[in-house]
């Protein structure tokens, strides 16, 4: 049986056949124009396959309430032909089978916990870094909603003392988003954060935002494993700050073992690198296929 | 059939027998003294009932972990005689029936969510501020946990501008609860928050903490309800400072109707007033019943 899957990404979008095991057997990308254009290649690209089920990852904010009369939009983005774009309907305009719609981090959390860095787990945290800072849970099995999908990234943090720098979140100013995502490195030290690779500061302030999240992240979900993912995280030096951060912020309040002894293990790398998103949306699917059995 | 329920607090335990429709038979309190004297009663209680589960809603933190060695006991608690005390398997000693052990801030959001202020929501959060500031959750109808139990009362906030108490809590100083629980409220203020009524400073910046605190589980968690009880909470002039606050802090981004147009249905005291943790201690081992039939 096979099932597809759509990581619909502000950049760019990957579609993917996978089998009932999770392998991948055909896949492609190209980059996100306007939306009928983009369709095109992915109805091109699903064409020669009998799907079980098709599932999406998407970039957001989107409207992920079965009973809102706007299910399956993206609602609110800068990205050009996109908002109240009907994503879903325009799915099942075209495919008669289950269709399952999420968040592209909420996706890779799930293809975390059942095959990647999180697996055995029946919940997780999977958080990316990036461009913005983005965030989906799995907890008791399945993906994080509730009135909407999680924005973890824009949660309040304290400034750090040596930190002048104002921040970039158009609605927040200085969140988390705003002062730890890529374009906030940039813009506080005048070079992007792969060209700062050997200066500590950067890292020990970078560590000191991340971990305040991680802390209210863990005292809230109380995750089985926390994945750190995206491109700011390729800077594995980042990841020291943060577990020492994170320490001394719990300061041992309820002293769990995941944190006290084996933090190395507890807050990770993703364990698919790339591949959660899609993995995930193809996840989805499945689950949606199997739900309506 | 019959359900009996524990809620265990620091103060006094609860002690109730339920039938299927959640009304309630038998209902009793009594002290929280030593562990042996305290259990007595509860066997004393339930004796005459023959009960199809028991579930129990404990003051924390506890071990809801069931690979655990632990499971079921008070893990750090200062009151005398409960710390490592174990709950769970005294319990089991003498009844064989289905058990449940989870928080009694989980227990009370499980029983908003079925019969009080989030009735019909598969989601919501409940939030005590009294002596302390606990919360626990429901979410896709599912009491909230993963590594463990929620810790939300102990989050970071931004310290207000005119604040200079230096926070009460033991391991954080001026965490959430250490700046916004009622004890913290008597000593910054040199007055209990029961005599402070007129005093409209004191609950603009219990407003503005609580805001702050309510913005992060709702950026987590998205709650299809919020439940906001405990005895600081009789003070009902602290809500409108809440709402303010909660909507110029999320400033819009993803606009959640429930917050921006209908914000007095989204936050509210709760529904069952000062019996959602007994509800639920019931709820939950009916549960239990349930899952093992
Ligand atoms: N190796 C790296 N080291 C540090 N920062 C990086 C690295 N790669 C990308 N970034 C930063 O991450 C942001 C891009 O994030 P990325 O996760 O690659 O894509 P996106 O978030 O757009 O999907 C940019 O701000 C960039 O500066
Ligand atoms: N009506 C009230 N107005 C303001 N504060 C109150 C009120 N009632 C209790 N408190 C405060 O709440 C705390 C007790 O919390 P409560 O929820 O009653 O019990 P507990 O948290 O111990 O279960 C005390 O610090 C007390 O000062
Ligand atoms: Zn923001
Ligand atoms: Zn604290």
């Amino acid at each position: 049986m096979l099932y597809g899957g759509i990581e619909a990404g502000g950049t760019k979008f990957v579609c993917a056949v996978g089998d009932e095991s999770g392998n991948i057997v055909k896949r492609d990308q190209f980059p996100t124009t306007l939306p009928e254009e983009t369709m095109q290649y992915v109805f091109e690209f699903f064409k020669d396959f009998e799907l079980k089920s098709l599932g999406v990852g998407s970039f957001g904010p989107i409207d992920i309430n079965p009973n809102s009369l706007t299910y399956g939009s993206i609602t609110s983005t800068p990205k050009k032909g996109w908002k109240d774009y009907p994503f879903l309907k325009t799915l099942k305009a075209s495919y008669d089978i289950p269709l399952a719609f999420n968040t592209d981090v909420n996706a890779a959390a799930l293809a975390e916990a059942t095959f990647g860095a999180a697996k055995g787990f029946d919940s997780c945290l999977y958080i990316t870094v990036g461009t913005g800072i983005g965030a989906g849970a799995v907890v008791q099995g399945n993906v994080l909603q509730g009135m909407s999908h999680p924005e973890m990234g824009h949660i309040i943090v304290r400034r750090h003392e040596q930190d002048t720098y104002e921040g970039s979140c158009l609605y927040h100013k200085d969140c988390l988003e705003g002062l730890a995502a890529g374009p906030a490195i940039k813009e506080r030290w005048g070079k992007a954060g792969v060209d700062l690779a050997d200066n500590k500061d950067v890292w020990e302030m970078e560590g000191f935002y991340l971990a305040q999240a991680l802390m209210q992240y863990i005292l809230i979900l109380s995750p089985n494993k926390i994945i750190l993912g995206g491109g700011v995280m390729k800077q594995k030096q980042v990841f020291p700050y943060v577990f020492e951060y994170v320490k001394l912020l719990l300061n041992d309040y309820v002293p769990f073992p995941e944190v006290s002894t084996n933090i190395e293990e507890y807050i990770v790398s993703p364990g698919l690198g790339d591949n959660a998103g899609i993995m995930g949306s193809i996840l989805m699917g499945k689950q949606a296929y199997q739900e309506q059995l």
